[in-house]
């Protein structure tokens, strides 16, 4: 199990706003039965197994080509870890109990 | 107002957890009173003027360092619109309305 | 063709110097006929055609597992541009030209 | 001593190219004396003290907004070692060396 975050940029589109193009690929992100995911304020985060993950990514990557763009760039970030299970979910608790702790 | 991302990893603790060190940034950030933030599994996310955000950003990533690291690798992604004001939840909101629509 | 840059961060190694993992992760692309690729002080960057390029890299983030680590945070910062061929070389000489000329 | 890696993508410029903006940022990093730096195929990399560098990457990150753009993401790699100097040609020669040795 890891955790993928993903953010793809078109460039050159000729506008400044992302969503339509960031719409369009999670849509493909939301017909994967295996994978959860969460939207963040600065991209896509996906758990799951690592090429299953991989390969719905490199999906998404070419969703801006085909709504017209001419140049993509998509930047992938895994934290895989084997000692123990990681979860989206678990990454954020651990940090937020010790937070709360003081 | 900008939206930043921020990951700070330090290197070669001797343990595959990061959550303590995290923690510690996180608090830093906390104490804060004019940025919003927001935990992910993958980092931080900030919300408020670019140069608060990098001069809370620069503290952080002082944290480790404080708590032994002898090395830490810090990412941070900027994303800076001035035709509109940015925000966090505008942001996901934006994408998450388009991927509704179907 | 497109241009990857690959950084491969194994966590909580015992150890801040990194490149003992780098230069295996390097020996795993350096077996490829097929890419090309040049190393930077901050990762390593491949061209060729992406589904090659991202099938190595994918070996690549397994070797510091094979070396013992526990855990590996991977960034993949994928340049794939189709109106015209991208190189490695194309690029900074693109820049280099433009700064020269002042 | 830090070593740095900026990669500063204008967003909704209506061209896929992007050297005229990098190379207006590097412009800038170019007249700074106390940094060294390297362009690579996908960003540019700086050694120095990093509130140096922090201070010249703010400034690189506003040139796009000047050429026009209403939108820039910039990416900003940290990577500080504290118990020996970091440096450019010393990171990159440190992997070359062991992948020579096989």
């Amino acid at each position: 199990m890891a955790v993928v975050e993903v953010q793809i940029i078109p460039i050159g589109t000729g506008t400044p706003s992302l969503s339509d193009y960031v719409a369009d690929c999670v849509k493909v992100l939301k017909k994967q039965d295996n994978l959860k995911y969460q939207l963040t304020p600065m991209g896509t985060v996906i758990e799951g197994e690592l090429d299953e993950i991989l390969s719905v990514v490199r999906e998404m990557h070419e969703v801006p080509f085909d709504n017209g763009s001419m140049r993509v760039v998509t930047t992938i970030r895994i934290d895989d870890r084997r000692d123990k299970k990681l979860t989206m979910n678990g990454k954020v608790e651990a940090v937020n109990n010790k937070v709360d702790k003081g």
